[in-house]
């Protein structure tokens, strides 16, 4: 059984095109990687009422984990907690354990008001330590849903989400996943179409192929073929099989396979 | 009046991490830059319930402009097209308009099924022509909100998105959208918190910090300062004030403006 998952990141530079959502390809490879099946990723504004209604969307939805990113450093825009707070329909409170993580983190300086906000969190959560810097990460478990939030920059998300994957996680999946490609080129994606069909069908695998060229004139693909099973060695030997198989159609087609 | 806009990507690369949504991003700024607010930007599977269900989603918040991109190609799994048709409860059809384009780009190609497919379109849909690529883009009007559909290939979604704008949008967005950024070094984000807060109400402008250092020990941040309004002259003005008040803010507590 698949093990569903969602992803939330926070914050107007990705909606106003300022930034390119990297946080969002980052926590869908590695939950992927792990045996989740990334269902929805969704980008909203620094906005608590915003954050709600998606919290609670995705709960309607009810999968297995949500990993909120963005919104929880010190600025009067950081509001991911309050909206997490507001969705479940629970305070915000000042918890005592990110209270000292912050403090630790701050040392010999004051903790201001800008820098205590950072340990409000909706009640009954659970810090996460951030390694990387000094707002911590927000777990909880809402039902049959662990909830992660973590703050936005890059290298303090990713150290939040493997503090989180390797010390907090309770519901793991029990399949692995794992991936293959190659490029062909001269082979047109609408002359491949076909044979890639039958071979998800004969495989149970997922074939994608990404135009890189030009469908006429300069076709160019990458072909990648993607699986989950709990038998990493099957999945592998399966994933090989496949993606010998398409080789030599391109090749037969007169297609160059690099 | 913010007139709102939505995008919806679709594609499994996106949710398995294999691709960086780079599409939304490129989107998001453009419409940005004509005056709409992008209010969310979602990402889903190639999966035609998925789809239809984030169409329906988005209608019931009546953005004025939803952009959906990925999922028009000739192969099994693209099936945006019929997504959405399901999700607005229309029949999917072939177009005639959008095969005589196809035809015309395979010119003494034949068109097989797999090509034929490309055609096929929720009813009422006009196609908007794709000049870096075959597949047409997909134009439709549903009350209120203005619908595109672009392929997933960046460069066929740019072509579909300018003619889109160019010559198909009928509401346009009355005011202008401008910012400006500059680089502080030395003041952590938490110290400026207060200032930046003061400034967003005094100018009514959106200010953002994006820390690209470390809090506590090597403080390095972005100052994003934007804004909207019908008189761009007027927002140029009021930018620039706030700009320079910030920038003499960072220089008297010690920090360095870049």
């Amino acid at each position: 059984m698949s093990m569903n998952a969602e992803v939330l990141t926070v914050g107007n530079e990705l909606l106003n095109g300022h930034t390119t959502n990297t946080n969002a390809t980052h926590i869908a490879r590695r939950l992927t990687s792990m045996g989740f099946v990334v269902r929805r990723i969704t980008a909203v504004m620094d906005e608590v009422e915003e954050i709600a209604s998606v919290v609670k969307e995705v709960l309607a939805r009810s999968p297995a984990l949500l990993v909120v990113s963005g919104g929880l450093g010190p600025t009067y825009d950081d509001r991911t907690a309050e909206g997490i707070a507001l969705g479940l329909g629970r305070g915000l409170v000042e918890n005592s354990d990110a209270l000292d993580q912050i403090r630790s983190k701050y040392g010999e300086i004051e903790v201001t008001p800008a820098r205590r906000k950072m340990a409000f969190m909706p009640e009954g959560a659970v810090p996460v330590p951030n390694d990387a810097g000094v707002a911590p990460g927000i777990y909880l478990r809402i039902g049959h849903t662990e909830i992660l939030a973590t703050p936005g920059v890059p290298r303090e998300m990713e150290s939040v989400l493997e503090n989180f994957l390797n010390r907090y996680l309770v519901k793991r999946p029990s399949v692995v996943y794992a991936e293959r490609s190659f490029k062909a080129r001269g082979i047109m994606e609408s002359v491949l179409a076909p044979h890639v069909i039958s071979r998800v069908k004969k495989y149970n695998l997922y074939i994608k192929t990404h135009p890189k060229g030009r469908e006429v004139g300069d076709p160019y693909l990458e072909v990648q073929i993607a699986g989950s099973s709990p038998d990493r060695e099957e999945l592998l030997n399966r994933l090989e099989s496949c993606e010998k198989e398409l080789r030599e159609i391109v090749a037969k087609m007169g297609g160059i396979v690099e």
